[in-house]
């Protein structure tokens, strides 16, 4: 039977902004109203399964009703049901059993001991997808860095010229920051608690009561249903709710695995500003094409815009975290139908956003070679005086004139005089260094070519990151969908 | 013409939770997707008649053709659009050209005027809503504490008895801080610019282009634009979008305005916890037939947890404030999708549960008397002390008197020994302070209803209150609709 | 008389950092620990006075006593005091009481009585500090956007060149975003109130009694006071705390005012990496002689950092705000501890650097010319194809020729295969154009010359700040110190 | 020799208000200028020591004459030189190099390979500073719960009364959250990656040009170093800095950790408002002699308020978090230096108070009665209405008859009629019911005992618990110092 559609005025719907623009079917399924009440009604199922095994009496059949209906959902019924009670699970509840044609289900459970388990479990399940495009990522940093390893690049500090590095080696460097979010996040997943059947105040008083006293038959349903949820582990004391700081953690989490993206989005933005690169166009997009030049790094902000939507969410956590009362309330309750699946709708978007950029992106290695050969005489200033010396030159003297040209060209680059480096030529002129053009030149190549132990990294990170890629190899192989 | 349904997977719709459970009609209507396409026909209309009456050339009937469709919103249809040109604003001017049958809006805009723009009439708006919302809500502080304006109460710092005072002071304690959070918010709206028709970086170069060069009739123009927005200002040098740090200061405005509701709100948790007083119920809500005690404070705590909900937004726009790269671009843009509306919705929400609460709080004056007989004797233990002094007493004598019976009284009820408050009692049967029975009992009486200033403070604040809500009538008459 | 030095293992000596590298000596004099006990002392003798002055008995030369000692403070004595009362300010009456010989102070006084307004006078003294540096700031701003109003420069939109706007333009817009700040923070202060002597829960009990019942005295001692504090306003209904939504109203406004700064600072640094401009240098700093291109945004980049922790304290504000529990408590205590001062610390550094940058700032003009140039004519594509239609060029035609030319410019310009963007020669030899190369010339002197209305918008920014320095004429002449 | 005293004005010295008031020695140790001068000349022996082995040319003596002046630290002396040089690390080495007479130290590095290192060391040391003091929280948590275990004790939801449950389970139930919390921070210092000398912009070129090109040799460099300082591991590609998000991670796991004290703490203030605990007190504190009854809840205040500390901290820390730009630069130095000593300082602070708490403090168990004693009989009623059938009577029947008194009990109370819990008088005296006295004597007894698995829960905590103990047990037997 399907359900009467929403009777709301065209004004009224405003959707979910994150799960309509930027995140993925998988990730709304976990979070949508009706996946949730899926979940829930498995859960009583589940619940009434296992109460059934340890001896609670359910008459034959009544199960069998509850699963024929648990696909029947109309949120829009429920929600007339919670304007009149003004609680949203009994909502629910009578919901569920008006369909079902019994009153079986939530037997011994408190409000909490449905919703928290079921979101621990959107929780939970939402954690493996974004590990899982986590990795996915890793694996196309790793390609990336792989193929530009060799790449002869201009490293900038404070975002000027400083040293030779590779492109390989700047794009590894976000990808080894991610792998340390990764790892993280991995340690959250696997010491995440379940908060478990434990009743109006965590005592699990009403299910030892439903079991005439019999605390191992409360704990053993308990840990059936954990077992249920496919959770590691549960909580032992534990009052009506989970402690808010597992949402704080979660949340951390993500923020954290976000940062490595971030730092490479937002270097990606200089570089295309340099045209050192671009993110890359999908078919069709609206670029320029009067105004080639216009390549915008939209999916690149899109990234670091994600990444503050999530810093935001991360406030909301925090603002939860140490702040129970007793055993709890529901102060928590509208921060987290906000934060819990607008922080995921949200990291999902910013990895389909890294995979999609990932995938598209574009070194531009003439322009590469062009900066270095503009900035390369500057950082090889060291260089030249080391030869200098050694070809005869003194210490002192020569240090002299190569400041005197360093500065005069810096001073005419500016000033429009000259408008490519020409230090070396100067300084090949000055006898006070004792150095000939074919000197120059080879400390120009070899300088250029020096990229210290940058490729060596580049190996060492994609080492570790097909490590993980061989544990997780569906995950690896995973392609972003077409992003807006 | 009806639009097609949105042909999506059930699982697929996920709902702005904020906009669906706590936010009103007007508030929905200001950020839905519908009433945001309508908003940018109106002003691309608007703009369009300011160019021609400014002798910009637009065929008869042109302007007709678009005004008929206008309202013919199809947000499916628009979003494919997107999805093959990878811009939001171009596949929203192809749908409205497409149902007028012309190509005549957007003249001389850039997507930035248009968004922008629209954007900040959105601002405006919900916060003239806002504004008039919280001068119900003050009228109802205002009443509220007028009508409990001399019960005396026991004021707590440190969550422990400390003085007394009137409930209507407490009450008006908050709104006080609420009337100042108000007056911030007045002076955002009366500073409010707008960034006005600027073109792509702001000089107003496509506009001024089009008027052949003339940059005052761009100016004409654009002054126009503002004047049908109806924003008190607008910005000179902008760049191709209005500065972030308007978005931070709206923001916090709604923060600091919410600062005194949620003091309110927190205190009324921890008086109904002490059955001081309740927030009251609403018809048909579940509440505990058989544990009627059981009053909980569901919509205080949502107010606080609202609070939590606006400060997480807080920090996304603290986020983007001082972080605009040279004239601007979209990694702004998911945060402010998120943020914007859903500031104002959770605003929205909070302020209707502040007026509901404010409508069917309750206090329960016997339990308050209770209380305060309770702790009253210790409270005035400096009364007695001076009261002693001036019958004759020794002053040290007296003290160390006080404090014997004080400290032991303490112990007792503590461990159980006495149940009641019985310090007087011991202190008039000690020989050393030489005070009768009925002097204590003056004592008591006196001290009970001596609130200093208390009455005159609640009055002062209820001044402020009618003067404003003078200004305001309409706004102060607000009733709020029924929450969940 | 001198005090003992502080006995502590200089292992144990952390200093605050945002004092001791950033702010300046008159911000710190307001909240050292020196500055803030004789600000104590100065209130108590003030309350002293008036309490005499409306008939309080306090004997001849007590006052005089304590006026010859105010200024004897001994920190770490006062630190030992509290070690053993555990009371900070009951350690500060018998430190002030002693030295004086007499016990008159704090009469009628609670200890928020005196720290409240302390700290607000705290408060309301370095707002007048960064107001007036602000001005000095924005002073400069305009002197800054004014010299380089006619530069034409290339404006850009998500980092890549967009249109044709100036520096002096780029530099108000930062300007105007910042005069808005400004705005705000001047409201904060024209409506800052003080929370008066009101006593322990804000009823004026205590002073009420003092004055033998008599209200209207004790209002009058409490007008005096808020006088005397020189604060515009004062509360009515407060509890033992004004309430802390006034704290961050205040941090707040500083974020705010810091955004224009920010903004500024970070396109600075940007530019910096195109040598477009520099921050500049001071005398003696370290640059790199040998690297003279590395002039490093260490300012900039300071800015925006303490930005960041601007926002720090702005999340402490905020978790602070809506938090209070009754009449209050010292659960905020040791947050504003930290927050209040080091807030302003980091502000008052902020702007002398900013200040610093604004003063030694370069802009290399040929630079500047260079890189417009390079992409003016991907910017006048479309003034290009006007000019050919008008020529007698049909549309379609020459919008392809057009776009063929400029995307095998911009491929050959990442290839390397040019190294000047050459679209306008071949542009020019292209007949399906049929314009000369001397059309193309004057295309582009024209372009190149059009920045539509950005130098009026510097002249009309300039107007503001001429305005506002003429309110502040000491303000505005404010030079900054020199800065690490 | 010892330095000069430091030349600054009294009103200068502005100390750090963490380190003063809260932190304890070992913590500023770490932190302190001092201390880190002396770190930073530790890891140059180390480095030169090292280079020695591998054959760099450092003559016989030099080592030593570092050594010999490595602890004689100068800060004022080191600020002037920066004063000059605007360079902090360059400051630092003429510093050291003056006083031993050499020009040997900082070989191959850059000022980042110095820093980075040093600080990554102090917050690896200050991390297990506070791992030790979590271990002794945890084990005063598992004994104040074991001590209390069987205290029947009225759990709270929504802060009103909801079930049974027992102290002890409380107590645990903020342990347990704080053990996994613990458990995090864990994963952190397992995993906290070394940046390691890598040189200017990562790639370890100085020092490879050091050993004449051989990256074999220069890698082994930094092992070496990475061994010293005593790091888990090190980071592969790497640019100038670390990645900042790991300094979000460990500031987020600070913040984590404090959740389960700040739940405790507030909980606690709560207990205290309703005298069912208190937080007790130190000898010598001023409480109220006179007021015995005020025992305010200071240093609970003072964990919540320290956690808002944190938590600022963890928002500075988010604001670097994904905003490098290529290899780095200093716009994180100021939020640095601000952000982690500070919140390890807060944290300390918070933990010495918390230790301080859970020695302290007291259970009122007379009034825990008396609570439980009023509630009961609201929260037995689902059981009196089994027994009530059991016995015979009608369901629908009793069900009305308890409610009918229930709901008239409530009122009772809150309008005075009653000051106790009748309940189950009125019950025993309703025929409808068919329960005598007895079985409703019986009825409380039993339903006053029946916590369900608190105790077991109880247990199960303190089991956990000691087996932490057992792997840290100097940590678990930590006691702290005076609190202020």
């Amino acid at each position: 039977m399907m359900t009467a559609p929403i009777p709301t005025m065209p004004e009224d719907v405003i959707s979910n902004v994150l799960a309509e623009r930027y995140a993925t079917a998988p990730m709304r399924a976990i979070w949508s109203g009706e996946g949730k009440v899926r979940l829930e009604r498995e859960l009583w199922i589940a619940v009434m399964k296992a109460q059934k095994d340890l001896g609670i009496s359910i008459p034959d059949g009544v199960i069998e009703s509850y699963e024929r209906v648990k696909n029947q959902v109309n949120l829009e019924s429920i929600m007339q049901r919670e304007r009149v009670t003004r609680h949203d699970v009994k909502a629910r509840i009578e919901e569920f059993c008006d369909l079902a044609g019994h009153e079986h289900i939530h037997k011994g459970m408190t409000s909490r001991d449905l919703t928290e388990n079921v979101e621990q479990l959107q929780v939970f399940r939402a954690l493996q997808v974004i590990r899982n495009k986590a990795v996915a990522a890793l694996t196309k940093f790793a390609a990336r860095a792989s193929e530009t390893r060799d790449i002869p690049f201009t490293a900038r500090t404070h975002n000027v010229a400083a040293q030779v590095t590779t492109v390989g080696k700047r794009i590894a460097m976000f990808g080894e920051e991610m792998l340390g979010g990764l790892q993280q996040l991995e340690n959250v997943i696997a010491t995440y608690p379940a908060r478990g059947l434990k009743g109006a105040v965590g005592t699990r008083l009403d299910q030892i009561s439903l079991f005439g006293g019999d605390a191992a038959q409360a704990r053993a349903l308990d840990a059936k249903i954990v077992a249920h949820l496919g959770l590691p582990g549960s909580l032992d004391a534990v009052g009506q709710v989970y402690p808010r700081s597992l949402d704080f953690r979660v949340i951390s989490a993500l923020c954290d695995l976000a940062s490595g993206p971030g730092d490479f989005a937002r270097t990606l933005r200089l570089m295309a500003g340099h045209e050192l690169a671009s993110e890359g166009f999908a078919k069709g997009q609206v670029g320029s094409s009067a105004m080639p030049h216009k390549m915008n790094s939209r999916s690149c902000e899109r990234i670091n815009g994600l990444h503050v939507v999530l810093k935001g969410y991360l406030a909301m956590a925090a603002g939860l975290a140490g702040d129970q009362w007793n055993e709890g309330d529901v102060s928590c309750s509208v921060v987290r139908r906000v934060m819990l699946p607008d922080a995921f709708l949200a990291m999902d978007g910013l990895l389909e956003t890294l995979l999609t950029v990932l995938n598209q992106m574009e070194v531009f290695e003439a322009v590469v070679a062009q900066e270095l050969q503009r900035y390369l005489p500057f950082l090889l200033t060291t260089t030249v005086l080391m030869e200098a010396v050694k070809t005869g030159a003194g210490r002192e003297e020569a240090h002299e004139a190569i400041k005197e040209h360093a500065v005069a060209v810096a001073k005419d680059l500016r000033t429009g005089k000259v408008s490519t480096n020409n230090l070396f030529d100067r300084l090949a002129a000055d006898e006070r260094l004792g150095l000939s053009t074919d000197q120059f030149d080879a400390v120009f190549e070899k300088g250029r070519a020096n990229s210290g132990d940058a490729a060596a990294q580049v190996n060492h990170f994609a080492e570790k990151v097909a490590t993980l890629a061989g544990k997780h190899p569906t995950a690896a192989a995973y392609e972003p969908g077409s992003i807006l």
